[in-house]
């Protein structure tokens, strides 16, 4: 529960209006669990707000976030027929990215992650969506499929009221740096140590 | 991203499979963002199973959580026009719990949050909900407004097939002892550290 009160005020030349509806880049790390389900708990927020939210999946299952696509797409079909909540896109990289020709029968994984990144960023350029959900982004970032400096340059500065969720183990130390909003997600305990599997409508 | 694969195998007379379908006891606690956000977001994923939905908000005010009640209470409408995903029942202390006819005005938070959590565990014995989010619930506990041992004994001997997912800073040692997954979510950089204020669409 938020307290609701800054612990100080920046001389920063803004008002607490023009401060409170600064558009933030979130991210959402560490190796517990949460971070995505966070971060789709947010999109739920945003729909409600009427915000475009364009979800871009950077795994190649498409099994895991089953349950939240089809409960946003839902949402955003809702919306198509009674302007209820915001419209919504659900694009993955996993079966080659909607957009794009190319199949995804190929496996290069380096080429369609930069592919979705040069997408998001024409996205972010033309203020396309108010949230992006960059889910498991942080794993191209690592694995060096995508320039992490162009990745925190281009988020800086990204124009308008854009709010950019990233979620991921691994953060890289810029990415943290430049993000107004950092969760570490801890685990602490978790039924795989004791020997259980993943379950339905708990893991996806 | 869960691996798939447990550390080991435990040698406690159960199947996979019946070790893959025992409830959960989930704890989402820590200083940082995202213990309310990603029981809701476990709650989206509830709906797509079908699953009987149960909420009850441990907190004063009932801002904080509209855009989530709001989309909830959507789907669950969804699911009794449709047949679609699962019903969702939404219970706050902040104005007096729905099911109750004492006046919300009094302001014996302490009463109110035992009446809580004596409805939990009536539902908990009939088996009511197949998912149970005790929202911001660790407080309650931590000021002796429940007990502490009483919820963890029901909470562990609850009967059948119920997943319980409570969130809140400060968990006691003895939930964080009986729960199957706990996840800490850790502050890192917030923008109330740096004078920004709570937004629409973001925190609530």
């Amino acid at each position: 529960m938020p307290k609701g009160k800054p612990l100080f005020v920046p001389n920063d030349g803004l008002t607490t209006r023009q401060r409170r509806h600064r558009p933030l880049l979130m991210v959402h790390t560490g190796n517990g669990k949460g971070k995505s389900t966070a971060a789709f708990g947010l999109a739920l927020r945003a729909w409600n707000q009427g915000w475009d939210i364009g979800v871009f999946q950077f795994v190649k299952s498409a099994k895991w976030r089953i349950g939240e696509q089809t409960v946003l797409e839902r949402l955003a079909a809702l919306h198509a027929e009674t302007g209820e909540g915001g419209p919504v896109e659900w694009h993955k990289m996993g079966s080659g990215w909607s957009w794009s020709r190319k199949s995804g029968t190929e496996e290069d994984h380096a080429a369609a992650a930069a592919e979705g990144w040069a997408e998001i960023k024409r996205r972010l350029a033309a203020e396309r969506h108010q949230l992006y959900v960059l889910d498991e982004f942080t794993y191209p970032m690592r694995w060096g499929w995508v320039d992490v400096d162009d990745v925190v340059e281009t988020l800086t500065n990204r124009p308008g009221r854009q709010h950019v969720v990233v979620t991921g183990r691994h953060a890289d130390p810029r990415l943290i740096e430049a993000a107004d909003l950092v969760t570490e997600m801890q685990h602490v305990k978790h039924p795989m140590d004791v020997g259980q599997k993943g379950q339905r409508g708990i893991e996806w």
